[in-house]
């Protein structure tokens, strides 16, 4: 067990679901970490065939300090898993280990176990504590915190969940060194994403630092992760279940879910379509008039330096015959922040600053055109 | 369309989620009822293939005058079919139409259409606004009323759901007029089921009208619907999350869980195995010394009287070759009421207030034969 160097605390303010995010390394085999987590008889680590054999020993470990039975469930690996054949698992495993109302689910992976490990909590017995242990960077600053749950269903992304908090996020920094490049290039997209909405002066401080997060400087990770916490807290702590400002957290998401729906769950990571997705919203932006061709190429390149691509897929052809555009905007109507059939799309309106708006269909399919070249 | 004639109104007081049922006869299809609710360009209509041939017309026509596009989805009837897959069709119905977070759903039917449109409602975009309009005695005196959502797993009862309110609850007694017998009876059991644990006068009451209730005079329905929605609204309104308190509305239900999952659901009708599951616990609630002969006595001869079992089921053998009683034993060990495997049973402690209390294994088995004698 390693221990922990220095810990920040960055906390989400809602009243009786509060909770603070722990930020450091080595904090995730500590079992003084969680000493303030509910008491229970049992506790139930969920992980995926990928993260648990990195880091499901550690925790065990670690739990068994304060649960009496420890189990754990390993789930297949993948976004085209995160569906309610594999949420079933969860419940499968609770109920055959006989866990109870106090069970307390450990969600031990990246934004998918996350997700699922959320809504499992949320749903089993019509509710179950649980804490959210992020592995992977995408994770860390973005999914695990803010109490999004939830699974996808085959016509569209995270359609089925419950906002359901956690009562604890522990980000540890150790995990990054087994997260492999492709994944730490996706927790980027969302790392820069808290620049064009909200904050210019990190915008600024990520391009500087772009090659050290590249180059996984502990010390330009931890900063990334607490800031976007911190970002991601404010917003989250003003609007809890997205009736208003939270929505602008899904800059490049319309476009994204569209990418990873329309390729088909796990060919394209989460991060990676949001990535190209705030390319295309970028150019939705500037052709709607709200920032110029320089805020956008700016964006543009940062994404690419990032290695996430900047170029949109042509979606494999439906037996309906609709065009590229067409079928890009068919699978963004059913977004959750549609209303009513019209498409609500995250634009930039001004650098550090972004609202929800429509735009004429003929205006996005120019966007998808240009951005599948 | 049936004009309304008295209507009765209940207060469920949960702060903002605070909402009315209302009472009275010819409700259902007036679109006055609906007046309250929130506007959205779309509603789904949730029933079943036996309640909506009677009364979807009258309510899809009512909701027209609200709703631009009345949507309208039919699941197969009955307990069993209170699963994933069921759930996933109210599902597939919102997005092939293309619902958004607005939509309001309207559960039409018996518990099992309340249960499962209410966790439609909870999980659909992570929240969208629903009402009750259940059309059996057992829907509107228990089911409907409180924010109890659900669905069964092949483990247990009601183990997946969340607790999410309705905006209102429409009790139209002009449903009970095509209601089949043993369905009355049914609902009878959850009636009789508020005298013992929180209201003996009422107990009373239902004793000496029994047989205008089993009659479907309409002026006792109407106050025996009245009054059981009043003495849940006040256990729910102290305790929504079922903290404490209102784990007293489980009187009988732990018997009756396992009788229903022991002997499959869809065999035994909910009421009838909460009828005779308060037949036992109120045995055990004597056996622990708390109330007299008389009263098991008088409380079992209610129950028969409203043409429920009050004798319990051999339950079918389980290949691992355990003891009937032994089986009932299991099947509660996975209630939600237990907590670290120990069960824990309502039991009257006096005639009108009931708690919470582990027995001894012994003692179950020892109420269990006596029960299936």
């Amino acid at each position: 067990m390693s221990q922990p160097q220095s810990i920040t605390r960055v906390s989400i303010d809602l009243d009786q679901r509060s909770y603070p995010i722990l930020i450091g390394s080595g904090l995730l085999g500590d079992s003084a970490t969680y000493a303030d987590v509910p008491p229970a008889a049992s506790a139930l680590i969920v992980s995926n065939a990928t993260v648990e054999p990195l880091y499901g020993a550690q925790l065990q470990e670690a739990l068994s300090a304060r649960y009496r039975n420890v189990h754990v469930v390993v789930l297949p690996d993948g976004e085209e898993h995160k569906n309610w054949q594999t949420l079933n698992l969860i419940f499968d495993a609770l109920l055959h280990n006989r866990c109870d109302r106090k069970t307390v689910l450990f969600a031990l992976g990246g934004g998918v176990v996350g997700d699922m490990t959320g809504f499992a909590a949320a749903s089993f017995m019509r509710g179950v504590p649980f804490v959210q242990v992020p592995t992977t960077l995408l994770a860390q600053v973005d999914s695990s915190v803010g109490g999004k749950t939830g699974i996808n269903h085959p016509l569209g992304k995270n359609m089925i969940g419950a906002f359901y908090q956690p009562r604890l996020v522990v980000c540890d920094a150790a995990t990054f060194e087994t997260l492999p490049q492709r994944e730490l290039s996706a927790g980027l997209a969302e790392v820069i994403k808290y620049g064009p909405i909200a904050d210019m002066a990190f915008f600024d401080w990520v391009e500087a630092n772009q090659s050290a997060l590249m180059a996984r400087d502990p010390a330009a990770l931890a900063f990334a992760v607490r800031r976007s916490c911190e970002i991601k807290a404010r917003v989250v702590g003003q609007d809890e279940r997205e009736d208003g400002v939270r929505a602008i957290l899904n800059f490049g998401h319309t476009f994204g879910h569209a990418i990873e729906n329309g390729m088909g769950y796990g060919h394209w990571l989460h991060g990676e379509a949001v990535g190209c997705g705030m390319v295309m919203a970028a150019r939705l932006s500037q052709r709607l008039g709200l920032v110029d061709a320089a805020f956008v190429d700016r964006l543009t390149r940062l994404i690419e330096r990032a290695s996430l691509p900047v170029v949109a897929p042509q979606l494999p052809a439906h037996p309906d015959g609709r065009s590229n555009a067409d079928r890009y905007l068919d699978l963004m109507r059913v977004d959750k922040k549609a209303q009513a059939g019209e498409i609500r799309f995250v634009v930039i309106d001004a650098p550090g600053h972004a609202l929800l708006r429509n735009a004429p269909d003929d205006m996005v399919r120019q966007v998808v055109d240009a951005s599948c070249h």
